[in-house]
């Protein structure tokens, strides 16, 4: 159930209830890819940082423990800890970015696991299957993300086939609810736009998606390479195509910048490696722009990464300890930085929709837009 | 200031105040070398895991922050964020373990920096001012510990110098302390007995140092490959010389076995790196022996790690769960298990305390002494 209670321009601020729970949109979804947070952060800690939905990957999950084992052992809101909303991806992305000698036919793909070599299949029903014995709240549908850049012949084929297995997925995805076993019967199915960078193949694309009624549409395929104008331009282009009484999903996106874009052309989903990644490599967000926490004139800094920010890091932490973990090897380190960024894009979200609860959003969009990524 | 509040045969049950607080004894210190545990553990962890001493090491500090660094800072409970006790070893052990190129001399060694080979001098001065300007509450004095076997002549040398060491110690722990902008002025000092596995050189070194008046004793250079009843040997031998009113530590030990042992012959205080170094390779302590969490048996064994645990991994995790993380290669895997193997030790001394309290370390001493070290 999606409830748009506000708009300012195409912005949105918006109500999603699922089975666990209700999230507040827009929304930034952390990434936990095998069941758990990059750098030693566990669901425990999710619900520390402001997170609202939690993003694991079925191809991950499939292949270690498997869908089976999680599904014996109750779904993956009891195997994780994590009682709060889960949104799984279809696999499709890691099939095609992660795994080898992959083969693609109309049933299907073939693929080796990046694991150890093995041959597995995925097609639609495969990723509906894998998701229905995760349990999640939103599953999302097969679909083939074309490389960057792709001929227009070859992504209007692959659009074409994905809007087929869209098909495939609603049918599979409404068998499997309705089976007296299954791990979550709510479980949503929301379809995903493909078409590559042209304008019209994305566009015809959502609308022949939008007539399958799925819980909600989501654009992917972008953010992977393009520039980051021709990424903007495809959602105009796009989102006046998306019904407007269902919530909006932009895959994969991105930095601070880049979602309060998104949020202005009318997104309400957004998740991203990025503050994880970042953190990582010691770059911290703060609201004053990005810094490198290694850097040798925090050797002496007894601040807080950000003076303005709330997070149990900035509560409790200096930069010259932050650097002191890096320098020194510590996995502490990562752990901190990780949940520092997380916080971060969590309450770059919460400011998105306090703006637009306030009517501020414009206002907001000018000061920080440009600012958050910048360096410090 | 130290009391003994109730013995059980020699196992004492005490209580030791210092500058940040007062701690219960028996107590099991936390090994946090670098200003961090290992395993992605923080002093905010710290706290929730019953973690009442926090023990980091003056060698790595030395190198990285750099000591002045943390001074600068405001010392090293400011630095890492624990308000609770602090004890500081000397740096004698990483010295004599882990440093290239020693060469000792009577001032002090000199020996090459294992992160950059850089040449650097340590003294009993030098142990004195780095460990000042940490400010912990417990300053270790600056000793040799030699290698197991040594000879009876290089350990009886040794010691003697040690014991010189000890005097030189006490002297500079005495000006640092009286000067007007020190970090810590009621940082106390510990003196560690030496002399290798003989009998007679340890009790001659222990009522030496005995003479010094230091705030509390330790034994060092045991668990260094000795048999295990060699070394409940020489602390049988050492213990009626030590001063009942001083509190006493049994410097790396030990095994959970080894240290109800050890708490039987006298002893008050423990450090181990072993909870957190047997985590990282899987293996976790329960109260019915110990368990690899990466055994196939695992797989879909919804329990938690110890059905008797009350630490915050048993509390919301499985066995299925911890197991995925390891063989995932999960990051998340090292910090939920030494955040479970340090609250079992941890656990391990407040149990002792209480059989204590109650008169009945006896039979808790004869229920689990040999059962914890077991395989489960």
């Amino acid at each position: 159930m999606f409830r748009v209670l506000k708009t300012e321009g195409r912005a949105r601020r918006g109500e999603f209830t699922c089975a666990h729970g209700t999230v507040q949109t827009p929304v930034f979804m952390n990434v936990g890819t095998q069941g758990a947070i990059k750098g030693a952060v566990s669901a425990l800690d999710l619900k520390e940082i402001g997170c609202q939905v939690e993003l694991s990957n079925t191809y991950h999950l499939h292949l270690r423990p498997g869908d089976e084992v999680v599904r014996q052992l109750g779904g993956l809101h009891k195997f994780m800890g994590w009682d709060g909303p889960i949104l799984t991806d279809s696999g499709g992305f890691q099939v095609f970015s992660l795994a080898g000698l992959r083969k693609i036919k109309e049933e299907g793909v073939t693929f080796a696991s990046h694991i150890d070599g093995r041959r597995i299949f995925m097609g639609p029903e495969e990723s509906m299957r894998i998701q229905s014995n995760l349990g999640s709240d939103i599953a999302m549908a097969f679909d083939e993300c074309v490389e960057n850049p792709a001929t227009y012949e070859y992504a209007k084929a692959s659009c074409e086939r994905t809007l087929r297995w869209l098909e495939r997925c609603v049918t599979e995805h409404g068998r499997l609810n309705a089976l007296p076993d299954t791990v979550n019967p709510a479980q949503m199915l929301f379809g995903i736009n493909q078409g590559a960078t042209f304008a019209d193949l994305r566009v015809w694309h959502m609308k022949e998606i939008a007539k399958l009624d799925c819980d909600g549409y989501a654009i992917g395929g972008l953010a992977v390479g393009e520039p980051t104008q021709v990424m903007y331009d495809i959602i105009d282009a796009v989102e006046p195509h998306m019904p407007a009484d269902k919530p909006r999903y932009l895959m994969g996106v991105g930095t601070p910048s880049n979602i309060i874009e998104a949020v202005a052309r009318g997104v309400d989903f957004f998740d991203c490696v990025m503050p994880a990644r970042n953190a990582r490599h010691a770059k911290l967000f703060t609201w004053s722009g990005a810094l490198n926490i290694k850097n040798e004139k925090y050797k002496l800094d007894d601040r807080p990464i950000d003076p303005g920010c709330g997070c149990p890091v900035c509560r409790h932490f200096s930069r010259a300890y932050l650097r002191h973990l890096f320098v020194a090897g510590e996995m502490l380190a990562m752990r901190l930085a990780v949940l520092h960024n997380l916080w971060f894009y969590n309450e770059l979200a919460a400011r998105i929709r306090q703006a637009l609860d306030g009517g501020e959003f414009a206002a907001f969009r000018a000061e920080y837009a440009q600012k958050l990524t910048g360096q410090l």
